[in-house]
């Protein structure tokens, strides 16, 4: 009811968004109140949804397009996790004053980059003025064969636990940002803040996985914590083993450093890496669709009856973990 | 990242918001990353979403339920102009530190309340912290037969302009909660912001006219602002007659008591009727659906050749509208 005395959201819209919804005839160039897909044939249709807050999720001054791709890419995570294709998004955009046009420009280059690189249109979104700060709200919408989405209730007593990429980079990333010294290179900076700022949602892992996989979800709260939903969603227990952990060099030298340590990093969140199960026979296959994709995929640990996460430490003592990772309210 | 003291987000989603995803499968109880919705055969799906901010769409001591039931309504509000039907929703709430319990709890209450009258489930959604005002970002998703959705793009010259129920209530209600006196019964006032605070989504309306109308929108930014959005998409312009704009009698008392005038509502928002046009021939048609619906169905002007939005008041004199409605940002 407000008037906003800037401008009006149809002409921002038409500026800067008409053009990203290109390719989804059902979007309707965004001048309709709503968009109409045509699902494809004998597909789900995989809905999901995650909201960003500046200052709790990503920095106000982080800049304007990799907020966008964070935006986008945090949920992508989740339609990779499900073994979808991702096929169509909507925006929900809260903003405050502070962002003028120049951002908004380089905010709406993120999201074209993004549906580039992903293969996804913009279908519709609402963008309201807020008094608070900047919060993103994003729905993915995927696509996977009918009755066929991965699911994390799946995980058996018996398969390998799988990760993909490395796991406590964008912890140390945040730390970087928020000016901790790690006593690392450049490069080696530079790497953890990108880890943070920009996931890699693993799409064609995910599908790659669809047929091979019996649990999967996506580690955005922390590898144990997230372990512990799949575990409790599967009725099922989850041991792991902290030599096999897969870490990137950075964040290796970090814990060199004495500046990060393992604990800290298995109970961070924000590492946007698939967690899954597989049986033992698929060990191959997996290895060779690893390659294939060019994403490292490490097994960490096995599926046992019982439940809860347990931790093993290479001298082979269980880590006491205070807390299972963070849990957005 | 910033872990939240209160409560965790899945105690708070298991409680509350569970057991409004069931009789949707494919919501899983909230407990995956993702929903699967399958699509009925010979169906599109229909999506559409609005945000609404305490202090802009509503105000921050609403009754936690009225708000619930006006960010799902405003969005079935979209799925109605569009002939869609209702199916299910995903909520992503930013609440402040001031949503306790008890809040919560309300809110939820409003929400069960409106899924069971407009036939819709809770597929998913996120929440969020925020130290901003409290935000409600809602997804709705309907399904219409493929290739049917009402277009706000299809009104023809020769048409009539017909709207639903009435028009400037809620305009008048956020005055009352302002503490304007409009010299009104307490009956009259209760209605006005009844209208504010909990819109009615014409649901029914817009899958009645789904075989008839040719193009249609929901009144949300005021009746002149989108009937200039309408004639715009459809390249016509539009003349509106102000006696015959359909106003309730609590309306017409404000009026008569020069508290509020005309041309003040017909540019003011949150109506949330159904403006839609149809062929001349199809009056009787349209007559005896309202009579079946028991929803008041008026004729407010034409579709002519041209461009803009015409309104002639009783005098014959042209109206001067120094704003065509609010645009949020």
């Amino acid at each position: 009811m407000t008037p906003v005395k800037r401008r009006g959201e149809f002409e921002l819209i038409a500026e800067l968004f008409a053009p990203l919804s290109k390719g989804e005839p059902g979007a309707f160039a965004l001048t309709d109140d709503a968009a109409a897909l045509k699902p494809k044939p004998g597909h789900d249709i995989v809905l999901t949804t995650d909201a960003i807050v500046a200052g709790v999720h990503f920095l106000p001054d982080d800049p304007p397009a990799t907020i966008a791709q964070k935006a986008l890419r945090v949920n992508l995570s989740d339609i990779a996790a499900k073994g979808a294709k991702p096929r169509a998004y909507m925006l929900t955009a809260a903003l405050p004053e502070t962002s003028d046009d120049a951002w908004l420009k380089a905010f709406a280059e993120g999201l074209k980059h993004d549906q580039k690189k992903f293969g996804l249109t913009l279908i519709g979104g609402d963008t309201v003025a807020t008094p608070g700060p900047l919060t993103l709200s994003v729905v993915a919408i995927g696509e996977v064969a009918q009755g066929r989405m991965l699911r994390r209730a799946h995980a058996k007593a018996g398969d390998d636990v799988w990760v993909t990429g490395t796991i406590g980079d964008a912890a140390l990333g945040l730390r970087i940002l928020r000016g901790d010294d790690l006593g690392l290179s450049e490069r080696h900076r530079a790497s953890l803040v990108a880890r943070y700022r920009v996931p890699e949602p693993r799409v064609t892992a995910g599908q790659g996985i669809l047929a091979i996989a019996h649990a999967c979800l996506d580690v955005s709260d922390g590898l144990v914590a997230d372990c512990g939903h799949m575990a409790k969603a599967s009725k099922v227990g989850i041991e792991l083993r902290t030599a096999d952990i897969p870490l990137a060099a950075a964040t290796q030298a970090a814990i060199a450093n004495e500046r990060a340590n393992l604990t800290d990093l298995l109970t961070a969140g924000d590492d946007y890496e698939l967690a899954f199960t597989a049986a033992p026979t698929d060990r191959a296959r997996l290895t060779s669709l690893a390659a294939k994709l060019k994403i490292r995929f490490t097994r960490i640990g096995k599926v046992v009856k019982g439940k809860g996460v347990r931790v093993t430490a290479q001298d082979g003592a269980q880590l006491s973990l205070d807390r299972s990772g963070f849990t957005h309210f």
